[in-house]
């Protein structure tokens, strides 16, 4: 029985697990953030004037320090990533809306003294299912951070942790 | 040091952390999941008829389940959390919806044969962020129940998980 186990484990898993390509770089410098579908859940939001649904989710330095309330900075280390969906209407509950496509992944990653020019962030976004890498080149971080610099008082973060009782 | 850190470890840690109370059981038999704040995110969704976002959480056997696509029927042992939260437009943003008030935490639990009676879910519903319990007696679960009648197909359960790129 553990014999057989073994030439399982040995020999059929590697055949059956086909492992997705990794996404390329964001040309500013970040590395696509593996294993980011197991990072815990920092807040929600539904934009109704593009139609999607947002699962903001956190690294282990970002959750904690949203149970902290210490996100006036985030802490060097923290990312941010907010997967975003188009919205549809549920099949059985006309009332609700729920996730369809996947739009894109996009993250911040926080680290003071390497992305001192865009508010200590660092930005990236991969589009679609296949994370095809976003950005010609890193000068689109410089949008992101406009866009972001309402929330200066908020170190530059649109979302505020959702702090499960 | 060491001693040092053991001091605050045995002496001040215990006066800082003010234990919250632990929820009453549901009429349904169903203990509160504690640590479900750390359960890794299965969907989220929004209800404009009654302005709520929610965040759907899995236990582990729940992540696993949905991100193999082995949902109909959900293993024993799954668990699925939906955290109610009011929605409100983002200060800054105000085409965006984002969580205000916690509403309520609600919880369905697969045991085939102990919910047998419920189509193999036990149903628990936690009111606010005190977390007091819903129902007078175990009969609320009729109504959970009957409600979730029209996704009997989908193992009565309303959420599809989201499998994340």
């Amino acid at each position: 029985m553990r014999m057989t186990t073994l030439c399982l484990v040995l020999g059929l898993l590697p055949a059956l697990s086909v492992a997705a390509p990794v996404p390329a770089d964001s040309p500013t410098g970040i590395a696509f953030p593996e294993g980011y579908q197991d990072w815990r859940v920092i807040s929600v939001s539904h934009r109704h004037d593009n139609n999607t649904l947002r699962i903001i989710l956190g690294n282990d330095q970002a959750i904690q320090a949203g149970r902290a309330g210490e996100t006036t900075p985030w802490p060097d280390g923290a990312i941010l990533g907010k997967m975003v969906l188009k919205d549809t209407a549920h099949d059985a509950w006309d009332t609700a809306l729920v996730p369809a496509a996947f739009v894109h992944a996009e993250f911040m990653v926080k680290d003071s003294a390497r992305f001192e020019d865009t508010g200590g962030w660092g930005f990236a976004r991969w589009l679609g299912r296949d994370l095809k890498v976003f950005g010609e080149d890193a000068s689109f971080a410089q949008q992101c951070f406009a866009c972001h610099t309402p929330m200066k008082d908020n170190d530059y973060v649109f979302t505020d942790p959702v702090v499960l009782p």
